[in-house]
């Protein structure tokens, strides 16, 4: 067990109908002249948008707007956030979205309250000493931004995509309710699951220090969430598994199921991160793509590990040799990910690089690590470059 | 499912040696003149009380000293505490020790920081506007104060034992190595086993609102604990067991084991509280002495959550009637209070009272509820009566 640190700060207001309490939530942590920072068209369309700005209305929380978010969000709509909010006199940011409106409000945060270019902060060559506060309205439950340190953003130059982790930007209030991601299509909602579950693998496939009360808590969750991924794919509108899965995701990222240990593996993320800069594919999809063929390169020297996750979590037999139990595992979690139309390689995802392009991917994939990463297995650029091509 | 908000912005410091940290995390918290509250000799004769000078001394934070906070903290004392912060102008007040301390501590923070008497916080009568920042090195697993919203004080005058619940008053930070737990008494180490697990088990048995996801982590905590307790009956100097049962102690009680519920039954805490108030024993032995009785008064109308708790949680076999399970659960709940020496009626707690007393602990209990309160069973003043003559 290693030494830990845990804070959550974020308020979270959880149910129906909670976001008519933002007014009050913005007011609560100091909130005078707000961004409302979205995506894409749902968030209008719903009349989400609306109710939220007519809720600041009435109680006289002044506001502009920046729309535009997309997934793997773009570093160009920050300077462009950043550049309105110092305009304004902007003084909390408002996402109202998923993970791509969240991490980009995060970024647009950093700018406003630190000097020089904010990708500095993504590019790792300086660290971010303030954020503006951000809070949030979720409407889509994957990325557990609500409530992480974390944020990711795409250079569209050379598309790089990166992520700053800091405590700074952990929101002050997370809005969810669980009927906000009743809309949602299948595919999307299949791939929240995923990637909620894998925040919490990564964070389990480690050697490197682990705890009992958070495996059992990590077991729990990762239980929850694939039991209730099923129940969605069949019946969408269960506002029970809805709500099982939004409080998920955000216990998956928050740091819970991670502490006592060295903050996992995230090799899977890093992989799957290039492909995401490269070819714009939806985060989920790109992680179950990838994760069979990770597990398969680095199970045997995380055993006890994969072994433990395979009877805890996908109910395999304890029965064979270590070897074998973690094998079934790993091969679970594929037929689960089958089970929620997750691809479980890069032609299913729908992605077919050359050679050339798979080369290219592990050299940035190893450059953004610093050279080389992992806690089950310390991957080098050749073992990327050997996991990308059998991920195939 | 029901609503829920959860609020736990304490940032935890976990591990070997991390009271080192406290002059630091006092100045990130904005303390600049801080009374340091203790309990009894424990603090003073390891050293710690020394070292933790000693390090604000070093990093130019001058401070006061506050001891003699006794286990069901006294109002006497809180008072003392408040007139010393406002004649030094105190800014943040540093609890170390267990329960006691913290409690003691939040509740000269609600004194300084607002008009009036304290205890009107305590007895319902007003509600706290405001709290000093109160920071925590914990050396004590039990109450979970230190992350919780929860102070817990006695009034001398009739012996009255009350809770005040506000996050204004929950730390900003806690310091936690599980290091300083080790040289505890066996039977205060099994006392705070009990309370940590009588915590979530309080929220876990209830009829209105449950959630999958806080079930599982519910179970998992309560299975670690169980087992770490066991461990530290026969090892107590076991480093991993001591800090299994310092976390689960902090999670049990910050209200993670308790989201899309109603809360919670709290009958035994409430039940015992009486008993602490008027006989001065320990709590978590107290807790002990109540739990199967009032189980075996409540169970059958709480029965599908008896019934799972006895199978996740005690390992019972699902086998036989529900009834049947669920008071296999019960007797093994029992065994596990008798395996580390914890009492499961008053004679073994050392505590006999007299019908009148009976009486009397009764009409006490149902005051403090407002006449009635249970989640698993609504328990009026003549249920509290026959538990206590049950528990006998």
């Amino acid at each position: 067990m290693l030494d830990f640190k845990y804070y959550t700060p974020t308020k979270v207001v959880f149910g129906k109908g909670t976001e008519s309490q933002v007014a009050d939530l913005v007011k609560e942590f100091g909130g005078k002249k707000v961004l409302i920072h979205y995506g894409g068209g749902s968030v209008v369309r719903s009349g989400l948008l609306q109710r939220v700005k007519d809720t600041l209305d009435g109680a006289g929380v002044s506001y502009v707007e920046l729309g535009g978010a997309v997934p793997n969000p773009h570093l160009g709509l920050v300077y462009e956030g950043i550049d309105l909010c110092k305009k304004e006199g902007v003084d909390f940011i408002l996402a109202v979205g998923g993970g791509s409106a969240i991490d980009s409000a995060k970024a647009i945060g950093y700018g406003v309250a630190n000097e020089g270019d904010v990708w500095d902060f993504y590019d790792y060559s300086r660290k971010p000493q303030a954020c503006l506060p951000v809070g949030v309205i979720l409407t889509i439950a994957a990325t557990g931004s609500e409530m992480s340190d974390s944020s990711v953003i795409t250079k569209e130059e050379g598309l790089i995509k990166r992520g700053c982790n800091s405590d700074l930007c952990r929101p002050k209030f997370a809005i969810m309710n669980p009927e906000l991601t009743m809309t949602l299509p299948d595919y999307q909602t299949a791939c929240g699951c995923t990637d909620i579950m894998m925040h919490t693998m990564e964070r389990y496939f480690t050697n490197s220090g682990t705890m009992e009360i958070t495996d059992a808590l990590a077991e729990g969750l990762l239980r929850t969430v694939k039991k209730n991924a099923i129940i969605l794919r069949d019946d969408p509108k269960n506002y029970d598994a809805r709500a099982e899965v939004m409080w998920a995701g955000s216990l998956a990222h928050n740091g819970l199921t991670g502490c006592g240990s060295d903050g996992g593996d995230w090799m899977t993320h890093r992989l799957e991160h290039e492909l995401g800069g490269l070819y714009d594919v939806a985060h989920g999809a790109g992680l179950a793509a990838i994760w069979g063929t990770w597990a398969r390169y680095v199970y045997k020297e995380c055993l006890p590990r994969f072994k433990k996750f395979a009877i805890n979590v996908m109910d395999v037999e304890d029965k064979g040799t270590d070897e074998e139990i973690a094998l079934r595992g790993i091969e679970a979690v594929e037929d689960f990910y089958r089970s929620i139309h997750m691809p479980t390689n890069l032609r299913e995802l729908g992605v077919e690089p050359t050679e050339e392009e798979l080369v290219t991917l592990a050299k940035k994939c190893s450059i953004a690590v610093g050279g080389a990463k992992g806690a089950a297995k310390v991957l080098h650029e050749e073992d990327m470059l050997a996991i990308y091509r059998a991920s195939m």
